[in-house]
């Protein structure tokens, strides 16, 4: 019996450097994950395939698609129709694959609510640690950028709580790294692990 | 202000190698982790530091300890106590490193009575998974051979369900490598991370 992939959504404030990160992850060797793929109603660019850098699809069939709530999440840039579908994901994870997706902070809430055994990392940016160095020597600050910094600090907390993992984007490596260990401690959760060999012996 | 480090139980049946694992891990460069120092009464082996290799203790001292609940778990072997000071861990804990323990399964009970908010984890025989392709290659082995493998699974199995993690040590290296992981995951997780941050802005 296969044991089912994780899903992992890292998500996190624009600008933080989420596509940055995904790619550095793939582009590492021992790498494991499957990307998710997504569906789209934008026209291929040359070179882009069908099923694997994107899903192309109609805008009847998009439309189709998050009527039967066939899509982990969706939105809608530019005139053109984005998501996640759900057959692609769920079947990767039946394969035994950890898929993962890297999207904007409204996506990753929907796929909450859709998917609320997901792993969810907020990549957060290193100026909220650098914060308390500044708070600590205001002096060399104005009053105005301290509290200005402060306000964004605490919403970019808030939007924390939604998320299982913070990950510093300190260095695009060291968040990498991070990434890959939190998916590893994940594999060896008890619930996980006990549950695979309560099965394994219910085999026989 | 520090943040508090984790308490780190390594516990598991006898024989599975939790000597072995905690002596490569502290054997790694980037090891971060400060090996728990245990108290007992017996007498120091020649080349032995008090306050290093162990605290040693009179036995009315060590006695007093335990009345004293001065021990975050306890043992008498061969006629001398082995236990681990609260205080020493909390020291250590209080400035800012990780604490780690590697213990019998009845300790890491009692620890996990003391301190259940430390992190504990089970190293588990690779035999629990080699067992799948016993069962699954029957013709192989004995219907009694069988039976037994599977008591056993079963007991090791039970034995899980105090633990955080379970990390199988079917090779040493692999299992130093899951523990340093499950270590960084830990200190990735948003309860910690957004509570740090939190005080973080309150320090104004």
């Amino acid at each position: 019996m296969i044991e089912r992939g994780l899903l992992i959504v890292l998500s996190g404030p624009s600008g933080v450097g989420k596509g940055t990160v995904r790619k550095a992850l793939f582009e590492q060797e021992d790498i494991k994950l499957q990307y998710s793929i997504s569906a789209t109603t934008r026209r291929p660019r040359e070179g882009e395939v069908d099923g694997v850098d994107y899903f192309f699809k109609e805008r009847e069939e998009f439309e189709h698609m998050i009527e039967n709530k066939k899509l982990l999440e969706w939105a809608e840039y530019v005139g053109n129709y984005y998501g996640t579908p759900i057959d692609y994901v769920e079947e990767t994870l039946a394969s035994g694959k950890d898929v993962f997706l890297e999207i904007e902070v409204q996506g990753a809430l929907q796929v909450k609510e859709a998917f609320p055994e997901g792993l969810f990392i907020f990549l957060a940016p290193p100026s909220l640690s650098e914060l308390k160095s500044r708070i600590v020597n205001r002096g060399t600050e104005t009053e105005d950028l301290i509290n200005n910094r402060m306000r964004v600090a605490k919403e970019e907390i808030e939007l924390m709580d939604a998320y299982d993992y913070v990950v510093e984007n300190d260095k695009v490596e060291n968040a990498c790294a991070r990434i890959q260990a939190i998916v590893t401690a994940e594999h060896c959760r008890r619930d996980r692990v006990s549950a695979r060999y309560k099965r394994m012996l219910e085999v026989e």
